[in-house]
């Protein structure tokens, strides 16, 4: 099942069930109006949403509508939770070694998450409103939104709250990271509104391409029309989605419509922390991983961060080349007011 | 204008007007089912509440019926948004002493905030669930829910979006913290659910104790009975609402609903970061403050964290000594399954 949310009908949006193709959507006032709705009553509401969806795909909805990426809100326009984390040792090595940070000796068995900004998440289409010197790099990751999570679950009973999944583009701010890190209680200005895939899938609509609670597809990153990674989100990911929603539910119990994320997709690739696709290899899913791959190999980096104008897509195709989740596709605009200077009162 | 949610009518609760001295209340249905709604639409609904709320005091809602701090849930029993921020720097230099961590040099300029998890807040009266090798502790702190507030708005732009004010108690698990924040990403297993009181209140309830964008009455606090704290949330606040909440918005929009707490409130009383109630001081808004103060003067702590059956009590009274906002009263219950260990599989 495919679902999305179109921008009308308030902060919230309108759920729309979207065709297996992307061709065509229907709203579902009748059964939830948004897809916050949906989740607080799943069990209950899913199978209707379903039968819509079968509906929808055999060309039984009379008054479909064509669907449109630029049309869509994220998923959830705002979630009530945002739990983002590292599941890719790829990128933790190389984003920490690009500004000097040390490694958590036990980042392999304790999963490095953190908690982000949920409130006022953007469409696939949405342009990023960054001041270009803040350092404006994409970051390509899978996220899951989960159902009620009790506390003190375990990774299997979490992984079976696992509702639907999404693409993300978790935008982040490499030049605000160090000092803001440096205070020590994690990201707040330098995590901006990240931005959602136009369509929310069921697990089951990967097919065979969704087992061990993770998604083993290539997560296609093109910069400016070029592209920039194919690493296979099912390789290399040292924790799955149980593993990371478990760990928070340690110590509180996850409501429905949490968000989460394993972080920015990267494979190793044998040697230096993976290639670039100019280099044969898969290339990475955001600037910092290939700045910090050319400063190992070159002695400083070769390629800048994201300027206005540029433009970043993010999507995967299952294995007959279809989209799965509709793309990514964001433009870089600065902001109509010049940036204030940092501090209290910017 | 004083609002409270009762744990009745779902997941958000049921809306309801209290009268100012706390004795009846009235669902407001017509008007707004719940908070998250009434601040969705605040200036078009908040004068319909506000003449409920004339009403209510005058005791003509013939259907009052009787307030109980019991009966509520969190003001927002889920937010899209929990920005916690360090305003009172003599909890700053005593928590990070007592841990052994730097002080931030910018700290008296750039605001410290984290991004907390707001997707199950917990009510004034509800359990402390928790282990107590965890390092149980409470944070007796004062937040704000605000409006909309624009990318790049400033500190005086972000005070004018205050929509009302409330109690928190930001539990704090200490034994997990230091190992937490050596990963590098803020609070996610250490800070478990919070608790706010029973109201939230509009800024004018404080009369002349509400200005330069701060509340300047004492929070009481008691532990098991006794007093432990009572410092004044006006003095030493380096920081106010305003500031910390266009801090964030430097580089993003912050959805009406946000709440933005100010951290412990601390006074410095002089020497030694404070005194503690029993040494003839305003004592303290967590135990680590005490703690750490303990061990200045003495070598080591003398005071334990929160045991199985202990209870915290959190309040303000205005001038006449009536409660504003209601108070935060809750026990520590162990969790019903022992915990698990730490890491990816707990």
């Amino acid at each position: 099942m495919k679902l999305a949310t179109l921008k009308q009908g308030g902060r919230d949006g309108t759920l729309v069930v979207v065709s297996r193709d992307l061709g065509r959507c229907c709203p579902v006032p009748h059964i939830a109006p948004t897809l916050q709705a949906a989740l607080d009553d799943w069990d209950e509401l899913a199978p209707s949403l379903r039968a819509m969806y079968e509906r929808l795909n055999a060309g039984e909805v009379e008054d479909a509508q064509p669907f449109s990426a630029a049309a869509c809100q994220a998923p959830l326009p705002r979630a009530y939770q945002w739990l983002d984390g590292s599941a890719y040792m790829n990128h933790v090595e190389l984003v920490r070694k690009a500004r000097g940070a040390d490694l958590p000796p036990s980042m392999y068995t304790d999963p490095i998450i953190y908690q982000g900004g949920s409130d006022s998440f953007i469409g696939p289409c949405d342009d990023i409103v960054a001041a270009e010197e803040w350092g404006i790099d994409f970051e390509a990751e899978v996220a899951a939104i989960i159902g009620d999570v009790p506390m003190g679950a375990t990774a299997a009973e979490a992984a079976g709250a696992i509702r639907l999944l999404m693409l993300v583009n978790d935008v982040s701010l490499r030049n605000l990271i160090p000092a803001e890190l440096a205070k020590g209680f994690g990201f707040v200005q330098s995590k901006p509104a990240s931005a959602f895939s136009p369509v929310a899938v069921t697990p089951d609509e990967l097919g065979a391409a969704w087992h061990d609670t993770r998604m083993h597809l290539p997560l296609r990153v093109a910069l400016n029309g070029q592209p920039f990674g194919m690493p296979n989100a099912g390789v290399d990911a040292t924790f799955d989605f149980g593993m990371l929603a478990a760990h928070v539910a340690k110590t509180r119990e996850l409501e429905a419509g949490t968000i989460v994320g394993t972080g920015t997709v990267s494979n190793k690739q044998g040697g230096l922390w993976g290639s670039s696709i100019a280099n044969g290899g898969v290339g990475y899913c955001c600037i910092v991983e290939l700045r910090t791959y050319e400063t190992l190999e070159q002695g400083k980096p070769s390629t800048g961060y994201m300027r206005a104008g540029d433009t970043v897509r993010i999507e995967v195709l299952d294995g007959d080349g279809r989209s799965v989740f509709g793309a990514i596709e964001q433009k870089v605009v600065v902001p109509a007011l010049a940036p204030q200077s940092g501090g209290a009162h910017g």
